[in-house]
C-alpha cells in the first residue's frame, strides 16, 4: 500500500447499482480515502445496511447532500441519475474538485441533441466543450489533464471499443453499421419498476427501444470520431435474464482486404483492459463479470465480406464504476489497474 | 372429444426434449392414440418416471424399438438426433406409414450440401425429394398431401417467418441479409454436456458456431425459394440463460418503398399462429411460452432504410413439436390449431 | 363445448399476476363467458396490452370499476390486494352474486387475529363466519353450496395438504410443527418493489418474515381444525429465483408408528389434483409448472422418528387462480377439473 | 507483498469449480508461485482456455500428472474427486509435502462410515487419524501445526458454523436439530450429467438424498463434538436455481433461556469469515458472493423455544477453496485472510 497521501473521494447518490459498485471497487483501493456518499432520501442510514455486501468494507453511513463538505475531496463521482451532474459540476470544478459523471450530461458533444434525446433544458452547457470522454483507449491523453470526465455508457463502451479498429483502419462500409446488443437487466438501475422485476424479465428476452435509444447519439459521435466521418449506425438493444453483461455483436461490410485478426490485436496491444481473443473465439459474459476487461473476438464467417465482431464487458465495471476509476488513475497518475485487477468470477 | 377413429401415433426416440413436448401436447389432443414411444436405453421406464410433469397424462412405459409395432401407426413422429430417421422412414412409408421427422436428415435438398454440414453419409437420399418441408405458412398444400415431412428447425421456423413478407415481396436486397438469432438452452437438447450445464449456461450469454452452423443452409435454402432468387445471409446464433425461446433479430435493407406494417398484416391474415404485433411493438418470448405462436415486429428505425424484424418463437413448440403436430393435422384433415390452444403462459 | 348457459363472470383488479392467471384458465374454459375485467388505474386499456400472452385469447379492454355491472354476474372474482374484497362484497352477495376473494379477507375466522396481522379494521366481519375457507380438499361439501369463498394463499395450501393426512390421523406431536417453505418470486406479485427486481431476486436466496408472516395465522387455524387441537408451528418463508412455485418442506415427530406412505395415498386417493408419489420420491416444482396439481412425497429418514413431508404447487394456479376455479366449478356442479387439465410445462 | 520466499503451490486436479475458484483467489494472492496443475485428461490446454475468466492471470498449461514433480511443492491441494488423495497424500507427506484435500477422503474418522457412505474402501486410513479436519473457527489451533488437512464440505460448513454457538453453550435439544439446506448448481461440480443441465436445474427447485446424503454423517461428527455427546439431526439437502451459495435454515429447541444474539457474536467476535448480523436480519446467498465469508442471524420467531438460525456462505469458497485457502494461510503462518479480503458481489 502507498505511503503517499489518499485520495479524497466523495461520491454523490450511491444507492443505486453504479454506486454500489463504485463502493466494492474503492474498499480495496489502496489510495484513496472515502470522505462522503450523499443521498438525499437515505441520510443516515448506513451503507452496509442498504447493501449487506459492504459490510465489514465500508462503515460510513450516506450523508444528506446539504452537509456534505464535497469541496474538500480531490473528485468527486456522480453516481447520480441523468440532469443531476450538470447542476453541480459547476461549484465543484471551481473549487478544484475534479469531477467524475458516470451518469449522461456531458457525454454529447451538441446541446441541442443532448436535450432531444434527454427531454430536458441543459443546465451548463458551457461545460460541455471542456468535458472529456473517458475512454481511455480512445482519449487517454485528454483524460490525464481533465478536470471534468464524462465516464461512456455501458453500450457505447462496449460498441466503441468492437468497432473502433475498423474505423480507425477504415476498412468497413461505414454507412450500413449495425450493433444488436444485449444488456443484462442491471443496466436498467436500481429503481423499483415493472418491467424490471424478477417475474417480468426473468425467463424471458426482448429488444427494446428500436426506435430510438438514448445511447444511440453518443456511439454515433464516437464512431464518427473514430472514422473521421459521418457514420450510419442500426442499434438494437436487447434486454437478457441475467444480472451483469453487455454482449455486441456488430456487424460491418468490408470494403478493402484486411488481416482482421492481425488489426484487432494490434490496436489493443498495449491495452491492459481490452483482450482480444484468439481467432475463432466466442466471448462469453461471465469472462468479464466482475472485472474491468472487455474482451473481443473478430469473426469474418464463410470468408465473406461482412465483419462480425463480438465484444463483451460488465456492464457495471467497464461499463461504468470501473472505467470510473480507471478515469481517476489516469488522473491521478495512478497505475491505470490500480485497484481493478479483480479477476473474473466463473462459474 | 371427437367420436371418429383415432390417429395412431408412434414416437421414436420420446427421451428428449422434443420428445417431452411432443407428449405434452399429445396428451390432451382429442383425436390421437398413442400407441408406442420407444428408447433403446429406456425401454421398460415409465415415461412419467423420466418426465413427472406427465405423471396422470402418460402412462406408457417406453418400449424397445425392436418390439415396438411402429407399422400398425397411422403417423409416427421421429424426435431422435440427426440421422434415424433417414434409416427408419424407408420401411416405415412402405408400410403406408406417414412420417414426420423433427431432426434435420430430410430438410435440405441437396444432397452433397446436407452431407457436409451434418458430417454423414445420407442412408436414402431417394426420399428427399418427395420430403416436404413443414413450414405450413409457406407450404400447407404440400402439406396436405404429403407421406413425410421434414420439420423445420427452430432458428429456420424464426428467421423464415419473418423474412418471408419481405422476400415475397422483393422489396430488400437479399444479398446481405443478417440473422441475429437468440436461443434458450433447451435448444441444446437433453443430452449430458458441460456447455449446457446451469452453472455454464446460467448468468451468462455468448454467441456459439459465427463461423457456420448447421441451420445456415437450411434457412438460405429456404430464404432463397422465397425470394427466387439465391440471398446471401449472415447467421450468429447465441445462447441466452432462459429454457425456452428463441428471438431473431432480423436486418435488410430496403430497395423500394412499402408500408411495412400492412405487407407483414396482410401476408399473415389469415394464419393462426403468426401474430403481427402493432407498429412499434416489441415481442419478448415469453409471450409466446408453450405455445405454438409466432410472434412478429418489423420497424424501420428513424425511418432510414434498414428494416429491423422481430420474431420470437417457442423453441420446442413452433420451432419444434407444435409445429409437428400443426403438420399432422393438417396431414389429417382436422382444424389447424386442433390441440394446440395453449394459452402462453406468463409470467 | 357445452351447448348449456354460460356462468357469467367478473374479475376485480385484473391487473396483477393471480388476475392474468385467471385470465389464462378462463380463456379456454368451456362453460364461462367473461364480463368485464376492472382497474380503476387501466380502465380503457385492452387487457391483451398488458398482458401479452392474452393477444388472440382475450380482447376485453379493463374497466372502471364503477361502470362495471357486476351484479349481472354468476360470479366475481376479487384478485385484489388485501381489504378491497370486504368492502364490496356485501353487496354483490346481496344481489345474488357468488364472490370468491382471492386475496386474505375472509379466511381468518378470528376478527381480532386478523386485524392484528392486517393491520387494518375489518369492514364486514359479520360476513366471515359464513364464508367457507376454498381447500376442496378438506371442506368440498361446503364449498358446494357457499356464496362466499375466501381462497387459501399458497403457502398455506402446500403446507396444509402436506400436514394433513398426519394431522386427521394424529401420529406426531403437532405442538412442534415445522414449515420450512420456499416461494418464487411472483408470490410477491406484480407490484414495483425493489425487492423483487430482477437484480436482488436473481441469483440469490434467503428467508424473510421468520419473526412472523400473514400466512402463519392462516395455516395455524387450518392445522388446528385438522388435528382437533390447538397446533404449535414454526413456519419460515424463503424467497427463490424463480417464478412459479413453491416447495414446502415439513417436519412433524411421529408419535404412532404408521405406513406412512399408505396413509397418503390412502387420504388423497379420490383427489383429482393431490398426487402422493412413490416412496423414496423428490417433487419438483417443476413438475407441476402451470397446472393446479399439488404432488407430495413422504419421508422418514433412516427410519427415525421424524417425518419429513415434500410438497409442491404452482403458486399462481392451486395457490390461487386455479384453486379459484377449482371452487367454481364445484359451486356450480361442473367436473371439478373443467378447465384444469393443463399440463405441466417441463422443461 | 512480501519479499519473502513465496509458497510453491501444487493443484491436482484443476478441471472443475473448486479448482478454477482455487485459481482465482491465488491468481492474486501475494505469497504463493503456483508451480503445477495437473490433469490427466486436459494435459497440455491452457487453463486459461478452459476456463476464460483466467486469461492474463495464469498462463499455466494443465500438466500429466505423471510429469508434475509435486514432491517440489511445500503445499498441494488435491481438488479432485473423492477417492483421489487417499492414494496419493501418503507420498507426498513423506517427501515434506503439505496437503490439503478439498474432497471427502479425510473428513470422517470412522473409517467404516466412511467407506459405507462412500462406497469405496479407504485406501489409506492409517492417515485419518492425523489429519485435522479444516474449519478454522473450531480447529485453528491444530490446523497452524497439520501436515494434512481435510478440508469441510459446504453444507457442513454452513450447517455447523450455525449450530455451533447454540451446541458450545448447550442451550438446545441436540437429539432433534433439523437442517434445511439449500445449495446453487455448482455444488453438485462440472460433471456432465442431466440433473444439472440447465434445462433441468434452472426455474425449479426440489430437496434430494432425503433418505441419507454424504455430507449427514461428516455433520453429525462435528457436531456431536461441539456438543460433547451423541446428536440426531435430520439434513434435507435442496438443489436451488442458482450458481453459488448456501442457505442453512437450521432449527432446535432451547433447553435453558439465553441471549441467543449475545451468544452468537460473542462466540464470533475474534472470526475475520463470520458476520453474525444484527438482530432480527435475513442474510441473503449474494452477500457473500465470491467471498470466504459466512453470515449468520439466530432467531427465536414469537418467542418461543424454537431457535431458528440462517446460515449463507458461498459454497464454492467458504464452502471450499476460500476454506482451503484460509487453512494454508494458517498452516504458513500468514495473516488469516490474505489474499481472501473478496468484496462480494452485488447485485
Amino acid at each position: 500500500m502507498s505511503l503517499a497521501k489518499k485520495i479524497k473521494i466523495g461520491i454523490v447518490g450511491g444507492t443505486g447499482y453504479t454506486g454500489v459498485e463504485l463502493l466494492r471497487l474503492l474498499a480495496v483501493h489502496p489510495n484513496v480515502e472515502l470522505t462522503a456518499i450523499t443521498s438525499r432520501g437515505e441520510a443516515g442510514m448506513l451503507v452496509a445496511d442498504m447493501f449487506p455486501n459492504l459490510r465489514g468494507y465500508i462503515d460510513l453511513p450516506f450523508v444528506d447532500p446539504a452537509k456534505a463538505d464535497l469541496g474538500q475531496c480531490d473528485v468527486v463521482f456522480f453516481a447520480t441519475p441523468n440532469g443531476i451532474a450538470m447542476q453541480q459540476a459547476k461549484t465543484l470544478l471551481a473549487a478544484g474538485v475534479r469531477v467524475i459523471d458516470l451518469a449522461a450530461d456531458f457525454r454529447i458533444k451538441d446541446v441541442a441533441t443532448w436535450e432531444k434525446w434527454y427531454g430536458m433544458k441543459h443546465a451548463c452547457p458551457e461545460l460541455i466543450e471542456q468535458a472529456v470522454y473517458g475512454l481511455p483507449e480512445m482519449y487517454r491523453e485528454q483524460i490525464r489533464g481533465a478536470q471534468l470526465i464524462a465516464n461512456p455508457g455501458c453500450y457505447p463502451t462496449s460498441v466503441q471499443l468492437g468497432f473502433m479498429p475498423l474505423l480507425k483502419a477504415g476498412v468497413v462500409d461505414v454507412k450500413n453499421l449495425i450493433a444488436d446488443a444485449k444488456s443484462g437487466v442491471s443496466g436498467a438501475g436500481r429503481k423499483a419498476e415493472v418491467h424490471s422485476l424478477f417475474a417480468e424479465a426473468g425467463d424471458n428476452f426482448k429488444a427494446y427501444g428500436v426506435a430510438g435509444h438514448r445511447h444511440l447519439p453518443e456511439i454515433s459521435q464516437g464512431l464518427s470520431k473514430m472514422s473521421g466521418q459521418q457514420t450510419g449506425l442500426t442499434f438494437v438493444p436487447h434486454l437478457m435474464p441475467l444480472i451483469r453483461g453487455i454482449h455486441a455483436t456488430l456487424y460491418a461490410r468490408l470494403t478493402s482486404a484486411c488481416d482482421l485478426q492481425q488489426l484487432f490485436e494490434s490496436t489493443y496491444a498495449q491495452e491492459r483492459f481490452v483482450d482480444v481473443l484468439p481467432q475463432g473465439a466466442h466471448p462469453e459474459t461471465r469472462s468479464v463479470r466482475a472485472s474491468n476487461l472487455c474482451r473481443i473476438a473478430v469473426h469474418q464467417p464463410q470468408g465473406g465480406d461482412m465483419v462480425v465482431v463480438l465484444s463483451v464487458i460488465d456492464n457495471l465495471v467497464k461499463g461504468a464504476a470501473g472505467q470510473a476509476l480507471q478515469n481517476m488513475n489516469i488522473m491521478f497518475d495512478l497505475p491505470e489497474n490500480t485497484g481493478l485487477e479483480v479477476v473474473p468470477l466463473l462459474p
